[in-house]
């Protein structure tokens, strides 16, 4: 396993093409506004050699025995599951944003389902490709992005029928040696920090649509890939000269963009070439682990929470009944959200390729409450942060010789305490709230893994809607279904039996 | 384990003394209020020895190693809590309502850990007593009341300063061969539906309270016990000739106020007499298991979306995009109980004892949702369900020879479901939104196991605020806390180490 | 103006064909089940004799200049509306319950902008009868049954199409002297407690439809008129002897499907016959002065609250801050809703007709929420009542010779507070949250005056979303919009001005 | 009444001391992160120019007759209140942010109210002071800033008792001419775009805080004042070349902290010195009016509303029924908040002095919602304008000639919408929903006008809860009440009379 400075290390050998602000980044790994982002993912690495945190951050390869970062692993139980979970808390907890690496871990997962999968239907040989993928990745413990939505151009049409055919990403060659690819995938979370692009399709397609229905993995400075960075709320912060305005002094995310202009992929890093009919299953899987992966916002709330106790104490106001019952209602959300992501691994199976796999009911109910309760325990953190967390004057006027003094003296509130540490802690909930992290905390948890519509549109599939009518039917009398199985024999014998 | 018939039969041989609307019940099993309610416990038989329930209904007993009713068992593992969660959830979807005798198997479990850690402190046996009394619970199969809240008059004196000190029950007189007891229990959920009664304490106390610190088991029909019958919305409908109108033709629940007249209690009956300290305990431990009990109205919840799933197509209006947005929600919220009570078990632990005990937080958690998600569920189905649920007319009108021709004719809505299969479903509704069920749906959602506040006080009480605040402060860069740490130093590392 | 006594004798003379229970009841007026119905309409005759709320329940005539009670005027003013507004809410906190009066004013009111309308298009003289009509009913101050609402059979078709054509009330024969109409109306609140019965089509109708718009007014005990009564939670409580149990002891509600079955009415009782083009603006109308009229539920909330409030002090509660946080919750949700309805009001305006009319989109606004806050009101009213209020004995356990010292002694909370007070005050609130008055409160908020959906589709028609684009394009710089305008101009002028 | 050139032209004659990122501000007019809310303020005089917007932003002045400006003008009816309302609406609408001007509006409607009322006490004379300077208001057409909250410090403890006397403004120094005041006043929105400061104390007060019961009105630019900026979300986004991803490119806000240092007030310009009686008055009547005139949210909303609308029709969703659904729900929260501030504009009075004054109950419940609603509407905005608002590149990449293309192809969705078009309504709603007018349009929502706590304790106080206790225990036949009052004889008229 790498630690971070190897990581760091390697990610200066890339190539990137990476644009922001409508200028090529000559330097991407000294960049302010990316290096926040990258020591998030150099805490997966540092973590993973911390032996507090050793049961948690690694595993054992399935493949080669080795002890591995869990990001590159394949789950192999129950208990894989949950810990996968546990994990994206504790770092979410200590990073207060988006680590980024677990979309390459569900792309991963997801392929090693599939891939097993389309072989089985199409006598193809993809499971074997991609194992050695996945042990080249292991071994090297890389980090991947995991690429899937297209900017889908007119949502009301499929892939072939949009009048721009890049609209989704699609082969446009085929060639002895591998395929040309060309498309584009959007929202890409952290993909400036990563070592490889994964590739997969972002709907289920049908035969007209096989062009579409790819999925491969390219080194993330292969020729023809550009990055064009997003721009996020209160970005530029970070080129400023002090650290107290960006509220979260070491950690962020980025997104963006990456355009695959003609790209060449060996065959060999090909894990779905035209199988329209596996692109839906993929879709959902990736999709499902992908939406269990949001546990890392509970890790995030976990710092929000952390930060308004320690305000509402800087404030003076934590006994307030009214200010201790918000923290609970904050607590409470947070760890209804908990709960879900605990309930789906838990509830997880193994599938035939032997990956173990989570309840896809619950990691879509999971994923829902995920696009809710942030935005209240954000509502809160701001109730119970004050008005002064829009209000207060920047670093320079704290440290300003003229006006510095009355910041000081003004913005001063319980006694003990440091007016710049007020400052300080209201910043970061400010990050959280409105800021940079809000991106991550609230527009993330919105729209990653898929928009709730798509959740809604799951969880109809998913419940056992016949069951639940058949049981109530029976409870009404209603005599359909009673008597026609095991259970009406029940009810009737309860009873009636003496009567 | 018994069959129902001989569940039922065991219960005709017991000498209830019942009062209900001002009355002696003479026969208790067969009174149509309190049936229903015992046809719910009869389930719990009847499905234990149904082979498609076996691995949920039956585990085995860690005292003779014989196969067991679950609901007799102390967990021996965290599959046994998980599959407790599951068993709540499974007969709730099959009977509608509460089935009783969860209480009594909390009460159990709570009293196998209680009893040990006394023991351990005070060199006391009554753990052996309590073993013994477990094995002839689980001989017998028998139905245990878990008897823990008192009356407390005045909320804001603890038990000996009360003017009345009957408010919580007590040792009155100390004997050589047992004690006697005075006091009464109030709440108690199917109490006559039950073998034995399980005393215990209510809350934590302190010295001057230690004749109130009383833990013991009494068979039902203890000589000076009496039990008062409470009202239920609509109980009465259960009086009337047809069944249409109960809307649940077969299930219900009853609640009882238990009053001890001086009852006296052999020693081998008596589990804790003034260890005043391990009150609390016991009253905590008891409660999470009961909190996680609440997995029940999941299952509650399944058979109201059924129901309104099926009267959405009987009124014609099942494919309206707001009828099914309405039900993917009532079902969102539905699972997102199922995830409380499935990672509260998941997340248990053994306790020196061995039994396992589920993560206290997360059973609060769970049952704090409780307290609302069924209120809305319930809200949503009287939306869907229309007004015609609270104006319909009543079954001898359907069936009347004078105007039964007119309600068949107007009351028809979707041309294939007779109007009487549409009535049924809406009684269903409305016995569970209003009637005798909401009561059990509803209100005991809210206040069994504890009311909402009792939660949230646990809430505040075991969260780790302190971590949180940490992180919060290092990532806003307060520095009593950088640098102390392990984590500290992985920021550090991670931020700073190329500048 | 009719005394209560006045009231009450004409009913006696009213010879309606009611069943209930299958049954023909003999005497209506005093049928233990509608009494207490027909006590609340008998309010709105006592309290317009009241001097202290004489400003607000009486009003001028426009015709004949005399004082009416303001249930028979037609609203001259916005303040008229607002004083509808707040009559609603009078009556409502001091009955506890629907006083069903509203209905029929509503009727009135649309119909004399509607009769007025028809007659401008199509040259006919509804409105000369319809206003001879309405001084008749001023004059003898008679509750007029405003009924819209068809059974409607299969939702999805029109009228004409249904496979029974009398699933919506129609004109089965055109006679000289009049017409002969068949069908029913469903839901009618208080139908048998009136004097009139006011017909309105229930949906805007297409020409094919002509025979179902149709409107006029008949004497509720007309020949071929016949009530069946719906069933509620806890109706026959009222058959007990005692009134404790039946929570609020004087005032309730109740419902009644009508079923005409080829009735006559004379042509200076038709006003509405076949334009079918003015059905929908008719619906409309009336629905909006419904919508209006859930003003009422604000004075239902103000007893619910005020009876939270006494069971908190009772239960020794109140000083806690959850508690009276509860209770700012109740009355914040409470006076939003006053909000809605004063709001409708207060920017009413005067149509053609001479009459004033509600804001149709605050009225639709206010309804909406009335389908939702009462559900939360009444949620945390069982919060705080306590789990007492559904496992309290009945009133003859309190009173049973043998077990009412038991009652009363383990019931006791606060001390001053005798038992029967405290279970008083919890049948109270569990009439209004469970019981009969439940049905009021919260299902007949959710679907009286029109089902949520249809409030939704009336808000998505009636905001001005063309305007908000508007602002929000040229905000954004797009240009389509931009200099086109006024108001383009003024953001010029203010943006650009000396730059 | 000034034109906006002439207000900005009198801007630029102050000599205003103005801080900001530690830096004295040269210009403060030309400064680009402070023109925006410049304009803002500008829009309140151009609009009052304009005949269309005359009858709402115009009045008579009760002093001179003459026609002033709204926001300089006392409400004489409750039609003035109202019209308050509707403008806070409208310029809302117009802006999309805050416009500033209300607080001073707020702080000269109150002081019109107390001034008379201390003098009717106090035998003093500041009602006639305080008209002549209100008269000066209005005949230059003046912005005032409305100055309340105080740094507070230990907010347990009263001002006299606080370590740094300074922590609350107070009068340092009595002279012949005048007093001479320190402290500082925080989150003053628009203060640098204001001609005068209107000072009031921020809290009741007893007589050992008398020094801080102090009212009064200097230049903006008096000697001894200074401005510290408060920084806002994106706010240096106004320092960028472009304009697109500013979001709104006209209108914003600003925050300062105002520092009084030892300024001198002449005895012509002090409302309230040490009448410390009269201070919670001031405070309670201010912030009624400061509540109602969170009327201007509402307007924001109708921007954020119509930027869905068209985001929604831009990314080719606006047909789906869940982004129906969702849009109706955010008329439907934006339409009961403008219920809310027309309720308590209807329902106002007229004072002692003249003053019409709003209905406080209905003030604090309006502002409640106003603390909640905004924060729903701006979720579900983010709902559907898709994760692309937060992935979406800068400007300068929209126009790089190196990426500008893959930008253009790539973000393009409804064909007939250039993506540029679609980028600026993105960045309009992120501005509303994280960036610098979601200070405005929810944390200020939050905490303006004081925050959700000071209304509930003000809702506490002023629902008349003994009204709704009295009528709660008579329906519930609970003796204490019962006949003794009228409407308790016409409860027993009802109920009894013919039994």
């Amino acid at each position: 396993m790498k630690t971070p400075q190897e990581y760091i290390d390697s990610l200066r050998k890339l190539n990137l093409v990476v644009y922001m602000f409508g200028k090529k980044v000559e330097n991407v790994v000294d960049d302010p506004i990316i290096r926040p982002s990258m020591n998030a993912v150099a805490m997966t690495y540092s973590m993973a050699l911390n032996p507090e945190y050793e049961g948690i951050m690694t595993a054992t390869s399935h493949i080669t025995g080795k002890k591995i970062n869990r990001f590159t692993h394949i789950h192999q139980s129950v208990d894989d599951l949950v810990k996968k979970s546990k994990m994206g808390r504790l770092i979410g907890s200590l990073t207060g944003c988006c680590f980024q690496r677990c979309v390459g871990m569900d792309a991963l997962n997801a392929l090693s389902m599939t891939t097993y999968d389309i072989d089985k239907k199409h006598k193809t040989e993809y499971n074997k490709r991609f194992l050695k993928y996945l042990q080249y990745v292991q071994d090297n413990d890389l980090v991947c992005d995991g690429a899937m939505t297209d900017p889908k151009g007119d949502r009301s049409l499929p892939p072939h029928k949009q009048s721009d055919p890049d609209m989704f990403l699609r082969v446009v060659e085929e060639r002895k040696d591998g395929i040309v690819v060309r498309g584009a995938k959007a929202h890409q979370t952290g993909a400036v920090n990563s070592h490889e692009v994964i590739v997969m399709p972002t709907i289920a397609m049908k035969e007209e649509d096989k062009d579409y229905a790819i999925s491969f993995a390219m080194p993330s400075d292969a020729k023809g890939i550009t990055y064009i960075m997003g721009r996020q709320s209160c970005d530029t912060r970070k080129l400023e000269r002090g650290k107290i305005d960006q509220g979260n002094i070491a950690f962020g995310g980025h997104e963006a963009l990456i355009v695959f202009d003609n790209v060449f992929v060996p065959w060999d890093r090909v894990f779905m070439h035209k199988e329209y009919d596996f692109s839906g299953q993929l879709v959902e899987q990736f999709a499902s682990y992908h939406r269990q992966s949001y546990a890392c916002k509970v890790g995030v709330g976990d710092v929000l929470i952390g930060a308004v106790q320690t305000v509402a104490e800087y404030n003076g106001a934590d006994k307030a009944s009214h200010v201790k019952d918000k923290i609970i209602e904050m607590n409470q959300l947070n760890e209804t959200l908990y709960c879900g992501c605990i309930a789906c691994a838990s509830e997880g199976h193994r599938e035939p390729s032997g990956t173990y796999y989570v309840n896809t009911l619950l990691a879509n109910v999971h994923k829902q409450n995920v696009t809710r309760f942030p935005y209240e325990i954000a509502r809160l953190a701001q109730d119970i942060a004050g008005g002064i967390m829009v209000t207060c004057p920047s670093e320079d006027d704290l440290k300003s010789s003229e006006v510095g003094r009355w910041v000081n003296k003004y913005f001063q509130a319980a006694k003990s305490v440091p007016t710049e540490n007020r400052i300080r802690i209201l910043r970061l909930i400010e990050n959280l709230t409105l800021g940079s992290a809000a991106v991550g905390y609230l527009t993330e948890s919105m729209h990653g893994a898929g928009s709730p519509q798509a959740q809604r549109i799951m969880i109809a599939r998913l419940v056992n809607m016949k069951e639940k009518q058949k049981t109530a039917k029976k409870l009404a009398g209603i005599s359909e279904e009673i008597g026609q199985d095991k259970e009406g024999q029940d009810i009737e014998e309860c009873n009636h039996e003496d009567q």
